[in-house]
This record gives structure tokens, C-alpha cells and sequence, in this order.
């Protein structure tokens, strides 16, 4: 196993760590392992959060325009309730907060639980799961479709519509019609390897990908000799279109690289998508190419397909500064 | 080889093709491979460019703030003259053009040759060569040290002060001043592999890591057993703050990934280079932690660290909005 790291234990806590002195605005509570931001304001406040591994989700999403805190596991594995709830208290400033749940057993369970403490607590506090993988109907860790890179869209559009000054009831909706508009696919070319474990996950054979991989690795539904760009394109439009009617919808794609899969790839792939939608009567207005939603150094992408409303669209361009996210407005 | 590709041939037109479909506020010249600004202004213009491979570079930051156009040569393959002239045409608006080069012989002479061209052509072009690389004195395709992703900092800088209006003399010497505060050091963990070969350019052992490694993958100083970050941390620093006199200026880094490089280990990385600037009595006020200069899929990192003072300081944090560089300024 070759990784820049020190103690493969601890590279949650070393990660944040490094994360937290490059970003001066945000704070770090490193016993609950919570990043949140520094300036508080009186509005709803928004928590995500989950294993790590995947980012610059979740704490790269912390700061104006999206999340207010984020809560890291272990690799691959849900923070426990008790610092969920350390979450929830960095970002409650008396109007309610929004958990943002991707759907894991673990997560939900963890997360839910949380959100109980915190009301026992006196805290009104709201979820949305977000379940965007059309790939498989359930998965090793989920009980319907995984959460995945489309997550990214519920933290912008909730974010900004909290930052307006929407009430918790309001931005909670918005944050589920975000959800419910979203739909993704990925695929992978190679495993990624757990610091802890030192080795990969899975193995692919030289010439072999995986179609509907999860991020954790988990199974997808096929595996199948490489592909050329196009038709790795054409595979995941196909499913996300047969899943959700995009006809004449305006919409906004993330098209993601999940660690190992340079640029360079992702902009070929962004490139036949765009053809694709186009040829089908869907109007992509925003891309997103880049790292998003990762799972170590997993070579392999995705595409996460928003249709838009005027809405959605408002509070997507609003303004955001965060680590991994910025938006002008 | 595994790539998200059609045709390993056409993976730098079907990248411009699909950047400029995913930025549709940038004009993409497919003859010259040229990407540049929409919107003109009239202002000194700013080109860079060089071997494509290093994505974002260069394309990647054209936009308010940064550059006007970048021109983009085939993998690791400096453009050819004529092309780099269209880049030039692109970005002038009759305020003269500064190129912004990296000191690779390909580069210079081809783009020192485009500058001629214009020149003749009645265009004012100044030129302003970035070596920032301290490992290698000369290298495979360079007289004199490589420049690698310290780079970015003068496009930022330079594209700032001509956003502002500065005349060519002006951006000029700000330019030369950043790319003479500027110094970079990298590693790698692993080869790329160009798409037209097919194959690693070179290998390195299960537990070994070169240093000094360039952006192509031309040779570093040693092969070495891996090692932990912390000691990762301390070869970069000590061979940067070697080469010049940080001590006591307020610095900014950029903590490079060089595209099989999963975040989770650019930032632990970040938090031991800060542990160690700090410990030397440097001062790093700003931090840009991500993919700013890659080799294709290569795993492995870099780091460049610019001395400030307030004039430089005043322009990096000025305003900037390109697709891989976003500066709320």
C-alpha cells in the first residue's frame, strides 16, 4: 500500500487536521471529529456528514452557502450518535436544524438517533435521505438506493435557501424536492484500499470495469470489458433517464471522479454526456466536473443529474464558499 | 490500459470539447486548441499553455482574474508556434500580451517563437519563464529548473494585476516577481501512463517512491523506501526553505495533487507541512489544497511555496472566477 499517510488509525483525525489549518474560517473539534464553521448566524442550521473517504465530502462543503457542520467517521463507517449530536449542537443557532443523511443503514440509524438526542434536548431538528444510486434497488449497506454524489446538490440548494432565511419546515422541503430530482451512476476501473486494510477491496481484471459501483466498492450490476468514454456515457444517461423523466427539464449535471480518474477523463466524459442529453431533449445549463463525491483513490466515475425548477435553479446559483464549492452568485 | 476514453489519439480535443461545453462562458478555437475568454476586455492579456496532461492546467484557469487564453499541445507535447499565436490573438486587446511560460525547452522555444510572430504582426508581448522546480538543476526537457505547479501562482498574480489595469511592464514584473518568490518540490508514488502508449512510462517498486519526480515523469533525485507523511512533509520543506529565505515573510502554499491523489491525503499532508513552516518560523497565511498542476493519473504530490510580500499578497487574494480557481476576493 503506497498513500501519503502517517498512521493508517489515524487519518480521519490527520485529515481534518489538515483540513481545519488550510481553512483558517472553519473550526475543528477534534474529540467528536466535527467541522463547522466559525462565523455563526441566526438561521437554520444544516449537518451532513458520514464516513470518510469520500472527499471533499463532506467537511469541504462546510462554510457559507452550504453546511454549517460536517461529522466524519472512520473510513467508510458512520460516526456514532454522540458526536452526530456534537454536529447538530456546532450548528443550531435556535431556528432548527437539517440533518442531510446519504442513505446507509448506518448512517440513517446513527444519525436518526442523533437527531432524537437532540430533541429530547430541545432542539427541533428535520432529515432528508438521500437516495440517488438508481443503480441497485438495495446494497450491501442500504435498504433502498445509496446515497451518493448527488447528495452534493441537497447540501447547495438546502444551503442557500438557509442562508435566505427559510424556516427550518421550508428548507427542509426544498432539500427533499432536491432529492427526489436527482438521480446518478457510477462506475469504477479499479478498487481503493482502506488504510487500515492496506489492500484492495476487489479486484478488476486489466480489461474489466464495473458498471453501478458504489462508493464504499460495493457491488454494482455488472462487470464488463472496458469501455470508450461514449459508451460509458451512454450507460449512465440510459439509466438515470429511464429512472426520471428529464424531457424538456432544464438541469444541472455533476460529473465526478471518484480519486484516481484524472481530469482529464472526466472533462472527455462531460463532453459525450452533454451530446447525449442534448440528443434526448434534456438542457443541461450547469456542469460540475471534478472530484466530488470520492471513495479513496477509486479510479471510476459518476454522473448526478438535477432537473431543475425555478426553485432549485435560484438557490443553486445562489453564492457559496466553501473548501470544494464556490459560486460567485 | 484503463482510461475513460474513446480514442487515445483525440483525448486532448475531446477534452477542450468537453471543458468548453461544461464552461460555456469560454470560447474553444478546436484548429488552434485554444481556450480563451468570451467576454473581451481591454486590458494587457495573459497566455499560458504548454503539453496537455496537467489538467487543469492550463485551460483550467482561464477566466476573470487569470488568464485570457490558454493553448493546449498534445500529452506532455509543447504546442506548436503557430497554435500558441492564435493564443495570442485571442488575448489581445491592443494593451500588449504577457506569455506565461514553464521552463521546458519545448515550451520556450515554441512559444518564444509565437511571440516573434506577434511581434512582427505590431503586437506588444513580453515573456516570463517559471522555474520553480528546486529538485533538478536541468532536467530530461529542461535548461534549468522545470516549472512545475508553482506556475499557478503567477497566473493568479499576473491576472490579477492586469484585471486591475496595470500596463504590460507592470503585469510584467509583477509576474517575474512571483515567479522569482516561488518554489516547488514533488514526489511520486506512482508512474502515468500516456494515452498513446498505453503503458507506464516507468515503474516504481510496491515500497518506493522517487522525489523530486517531474510533471512528465522525467526523473527526480532518489528512489527511496515510502514514507510516512510527516517525513514526505519535511523533504518538500526542507528543500524549498534550502533554496530560499522564508523565514519570518508570510507564505502561501498550494498542496498539489498530481491526479491519482485522493484529497484524504493532500490534506494530511497540508497539516504536517504546516506543523513544520511554523516550526521554522515561516508564516503560511493561505492554503490551496486540490489538483492545480497533474500528470494524468500519477499518484503523488507537490509543493510550492510563495513568499509575500504586500503587493503580491494584495493581487493573490484579489477576485478570480475560473472553472478550476475561485477567489471571492
Amino acid at each position: 500500500m503506497k498513500k501519503i499517510i502517517n498512521n493508517p488509525d489515524l487519518v480521519v483525525e490527520e485529515m481534518l487536521y489538515g483540513l481545519a489549518v488550510s481553512n483558517p474560517q472553519l473550526a475543528y473539534d477534534p474529540e467528536a471529529r466535527v467541522i463547522s464553521r466559525k462565523e455563526k448566524k441566526a438561521k437554520v442550521g444544516l449537518v451532513s456528514g458520514g464516513g470518510s473517504g469520500h472527499e471533499p465530502a463532506h467537511a469541504g462543503y462546510v462554510g457559507t452557502g452550504m453546511l454549517d457542520a460536517a461529522v466524519a467517521g472512520n473510513v467508510f463507517a458512520s460516526p456514532p450518535p454522540d458526536r452526530v449530536l456534537k454536529g447538530i449542537e456546532a450548528a443550531q443557532s435556535g431556528q432548527g436544524v437539517l440533518l442531510i443523511i446519504k442513505n446507509y443503514s448506518g448512517d440513517t440509524m446513527n444519525f436518526g438517533m442523533a437527531a432524537e438526542l437532540a430533541r429530547d434536548g430541545g432542539t427541533e431538528v428535520a432529515e432528508v435521505i438521500v437516495k440517488d444510486d438508481v443503480a441497485v434497488p438495495d446494497s450491501t449497506y442500504s435498504t433502498g438506493r445509496r446515497g451518493v454524489a448527488g447528495t452534493v446538490f441537497v447540501h447547495k440548494i438546502a444551503g442557500a435557501a438557509a442562508e435566505e432565511g427559510l424556516a427550518l419546515s421550508d428548507v427542509s422541503r426544498v432539500a427533499q424536492k432536491t432529492a427526489d430530482n436527482v438521480r446518478s451512476f457510477g462506475i469504477s476501473l479499479s478498487s481503493c484500499i482502506l488504510p487500515a486494510v492496506g489492500k484492495p477491496g476487489f479486484s478488476l481484471a486489466e480489461d474489466e470495469i464495473e458498471l453501478g459501483m458504489g462508493i464504499h466498492g460495493e457491488p454494482g450490476v455488472e462487470r464488463v470489458k472496458t469501455l470508450p468514454a461514449a459508451k460509458v456515457a451512454e450507460v449512465m444517461v440510459d439509466k438515470i433517464l429511464a429512472d426520471l423523466d428529464y424531457q424538456g427539464s432544464e438541469c444541472a449535471a455533476i460529473v465526478n471522479g471518484c480519486g484516481g480518474t484524472p481530469l482529464m477523463e472526466l472533462y472527455i466524459l462531460a463532453g459525450e454526456v452533454d451530446k447525449l442529453l442534448k440528443a434526448k431533449g434534456v438542457n443541461p445549463i450547469r456542469y460540475y466536473v471534478g472530484q466530488y463525491m470520492t471513495s479513496l483513490e477509486m479510479a471510476g466515475a459518476s454522473l448526478s443529474l438535477l432537473r431543475l425548477d425555478a426553485e432549485l435553479k435560484q438557490f443553486l446559483f445562489a453564492p457559496a464558499d466553501t473548501p470544494a464549492f464556490k459560486e460567485k452568485g
